[in-house]
């Protein structure tokens, strides 16, 4: 096994010397559904993480086509519960996973059309990167669904979509439906067919009651481990966005690194993550601004929201424009490098990641090291 | 010693057989800078709490009135640093304390004046009923204060005040300056004569990087104590109450009790309190509601930002008008009737009750026993 | 598809109708790396978790004699690291996992051996159910291993073990391994490939500085995500166990159920589980005891201790003896008979579920019942 | 007003120039029950704190003499409740308190007396310097007294001592009192007259439940706000300040300072204080060790409980023996020195201090500066 720095891990020097009683123990290991470490420890517990998702681009135009057509022959209804297609991460075959924790998929719906009512333990969000009149319904609560929002269906709450206009929608899903599947978290539950409320309100119930910026409601319970808003609107992000830079101009700190806006979509309760498993950003870059490189523990999904430029993974250069996803396999490199005013929304498993205290940040140029965990 | 249920707490049956001896004993607890628990129980450890301070009504026009004064007669500068007249409570004489923990004060600030910057451990915010043209400058960042704003000035923040205008303006201070001198936490450090920003723009930094429905930037380090927004504005306030008040009407659960609207001032990153030591809340009551009575464990301050009503303190109703402030001492018996539509601004210690679990609330109409803490 | 309760879902009726454009469309799904949710729904997301992880038993007679074996013809050394064998759950072959999160080893070591030093990401516990006269050196402080201990290895320190005696010796390991492998969190770094100590105290420095009950030293730091006791020793397991079915036999509250007394092993900085990932728990059942059915989200493994009795798995029986291991996959309906006292340890993923919100209990004797998540 | 660094504070340019209109202000202001801040800024908020409350030294010799006269002269029961003399410092007269948050007694309690039962909301403990025989019963749990062990009584929790030999017991007791008292915080109910169980057990049930070093009993609920350990027993704190004084003979970190050894005593459900309010801790000086010179916010109380030396209070060196106690306002200047080994206990209101964010720690001879507050 090589490494970064160009030693071989000496695992030869740790096997056993072949012979007919190391064949008949290896065999008796298997006829007792056991198995040694020594033949595995690397593959197992590698120096670095080795993801066997690979980082991987999706093109939104591809993605809208193949939707479309979907859109013409399957029905969306009960049992299939949604016309979504997931993002299938090559390396990760034959599962539809992104990633070993996410599922991204595009929805469809079609004019008048509803996806009926459901509830599951998995968490998830939509975020729109075009279009308009559909409205999700959270626990009764009718959710317009606008380009730049973002959705919030925490776990366990009922949820179902309408389209309530003469035109088709597309936006996309992310759930932690892989990791909830790999680990056996998962329940599920048949609601309503069709929504159980269908109006169409320009703010939903819990936006009116929640989003106002520092206000709690006094009739309020304590914390709460999900948001209790059910929409983030593009209006508040694109301010937020934009005071930012705004503040860098004027010599204030305020971005993450030079020309490079962000935010954090935070549940108001506690200050944290949105959902309990799922981190949920949006990016700014002003034309011409570069990250610098970046390696992280865990992985994440990207949307290009607008403007155009360049993703670099593990070295590799990718072209972006409007709606084009990728996917940030766990400690591979990455930077961004914006062309025109560069707008990305992210979804991560970073509070797993950081609940369970495993995250470490590796910035390659500045040192080249691997870093131990922050203490 | 009589209690609530007519008993009667059997002290004498507790107390020595008076005796030459018993004197004697009596001159060495005094001699040797002691006392005895038994002669003192009943009023160190009473049944419920008997509060020193106590409720007590101050009208906003007579504050006014003696504040415009003091703007004729009295600098503002270093040494006295702040033209600012304490509300003191009768029952805590001679201190000019609201409660055993809060400090209100309406202070002046005449046409282009500078009251200087400083600094200290104690806590504090301004609340504003009436005016504009003033700006507060926090650590530097300038903060406009205009009617229904509240603004906060964390623990050792270097803060100053200057009027930009050719009007005066009044506001209030709100510190917990009782509790950190009582308790012997406080510290001070004299700053800049001058405020180090004089500009006047409508919206602090803060303001501009934090205030954003849920939007936390990347670029924050995680939760901080206080509350990172140095202003609460007046639109959002009003929006929210709004908002809960039609809530209600279309049937939805949003209000505290029927016809009551209330919200919590919180700190965005962690969702509690704006201050370590202090909660702010905002109050409006539809015209005709009334809220049942209650006793709660701590001791906050009321001021009347809009509309008519009646304060009902221990049995005695007291007209209110806009400006008017009142007190409400620990496990006093308060309720709020509205004449026409009544707007609140409230602050308590809760905070230091709740963090040290002493809270409690009792409802006499509806069982008349004191309830235990709750679990 | 079937349901617990009789009924079906009505998958079928999600689906689109077979046709050749419908077939077009699938190929293009797969051209463009992604993938129909509509059928799968019932894989990924079903009404209950549906564990590929079978419930399954290991006789610890068996382990010990290809442990054994495989102290004869393996070395223990650099590379391979550690001569751990490894039970492989057969539903989650070809991977030598246990569960989806958890890693379980025999682990082997011969007189005078040493298994070098290294140190990673995944989180490490042994536990010991017979011998003695290994020392684990965990960042240089060498732990006493013997029957009925706990070892702690938290994640990112460096460990090694050495066999101080002329006799071999055996003992369980258990890690976060798959959990760490799948999600890619995992790093690993070599160190000495002596122990850094090879001295044999009684008691760790750990245990001298932090297992004294309820009493922190004054120079800690604050709260650590992991416990700083590096041996929890058996005399305080059992005497806890001893003392709750006394108090139980006293008529007082001690037990989980009628004649089951249970402990966690916890951090004493933070009252929390020992490992961020993994919770650790010896049971103590009375002879003729048995506990409840019970369905719980998350997986564990249970190792007999001391005694005989036996586990009814999802409905089979299946007795053990001293040693032997059982995996208990999420949601599998188990509980536990007692023929002799019977002491088990148990070690599971219960951190990750609770910490993540999915954790849900179902009593099915008790109401047949699947339960939403609790409030 | 004089500074720590020999400047003056203007506060004389800060007031007003006598005159009638002043005057009549002044009276204006008092009429309406209101205060200037400009002519007691210094007082109400200096530069560092200036306690009223005087550091102080208590003799324990002169403390056992009163109180065994009051045993002679005062009955124990129903009304006085307690046979306990409070440490008044003098500069808090004419109250009875230690500090304004602490109260400190000694209780006396003659041979087979009882102190009834009753329960308030304030936070009590009680630590044996000398003697044994006593039981105090905490919600029906009989608890043994003796010498070096902590008792615990958390608000409302039913509590009365019963003595159970021929010989008469004293101890200190001490409470959050002052601190519940000014903030009117407490409540109190009376209990029954006799204790509810009058056996003489060696050992509590929650000790027999809680008090295993790292162990939780699987059938408690979550974090709790105060310790469920009724007794922190003397040969548990020896051994871990015996264990830290060895590990730095043999060159480990462990103590506070060189030859000081210190433990706090811990809430085993979260990691915290055992108390909301109150902090124990137990020093250990090796004979000749001396601590560095530190200010600390908040206050405290000290026992002696065995060998003899001197603390150092603000430059006042003061000679101590067995019993001995003193009083530690906050900021005051403290260091001590051992002349024989030196065992002190103390306990302090730094859980009040830290849970609102004042902490703030000065070595004033490291740097002679007041640090600000800690990051």
């Amino acid at each position: 096994m090589s490494h970064d720095d160009g030693t071989v891990t000496p695992a030869a020097s740790g096997q056993p010397e072949p012979s007919p009683a190391l064949d008949r123990l290896y065999e008796d290991f298997a006829r007792n559904s056991t198995a040694p470490l020594w033949t595995q420890t690397n593959d197992l517990m590698p120096l670095v993480p080795t993801p066997a998702a690979i980082p991987f681009v999706w093109q939104w135009r591809e993605l809208v086509d193949i939707a479309r057509r979907a859109g013409d022959l399957v029905p969306v209804g009960r049992g299939g519960e949604r016309r979504a297609i997931g993002l299938a991460n090559p390396g990760l075959a034959p599962t539809a996973y992104a990633t070993p924790t996410l599922w991204c998929a595009i929805q469809w719906l079609g004019p008048y059309e509803t996806a009926p009512e459901h509830r599951h333990a998995q968490n998830a969000f939509r975020f729109v990167v075009e279009g308009e009149g559909v409205w999700t319904v959270v626990n009764g609560d009718p959710v317009r669904m606008s380009r730049g929002d973002l959705l919030l269906t925490p776990g366990w709450n009922f949820h179902g979509h309408h389209n309530d206009t003469d035109s088709p929608m597309a936006w996309i899903d992310g759930l932690d439906v892989p990791f909830a599947h790999d680990m056996d978290l998962g329940f599920f539950e048949f609601g309503s067919e069709r929504v159980t409320d269908e109006a169409s309100p320009p703010f939903s119930r819990s936006e009116r009651l929640w989003a106002h910026p520092g206000l709690t409601p006094l009739s309020a319970p304590g914390p709460q481990h999900s948001t209790p808003i059910a929409a983030y609107r593009w209006e508040h992000t694109d301010a937020a966005l934009r005071e930012q830079l705004a503040l860098e101009d004027e010599g204030h700190p305020a971005t993450v690194d030079q020309g490079h806006a962000a935010v954090r979509y935070t549940n108001p309760t506690n200050g944290g993550d949105v959902l309990p498993t799922i981190r949920c950003e949006f990016h700014r870059l002003r034309a011409g601004a570069r990250t610098p490189t970046r390696r992280e523990v865990g992985s994440s999904v990207w949307q290009v929201f607008d403007g155009s430029g360049t993703v670099v993974l593990d070295g590799e250069r990718r072209d972006l424009v409007k709606g084009d996803l990728f996917v940030l396999p766990s400690w591979t490199a990455w930077s961004l490098e914006a062309e025109a005013e560069f707008d990305l929304f992210r979804f991560s498993d970073a509070p797993i990641v950081e609940r369970l205290h495993f995250q470490r940040v590796h910035l390659p140029d500045t040192d080249g090291r691997v870093p131990g965990p922050r203490a």
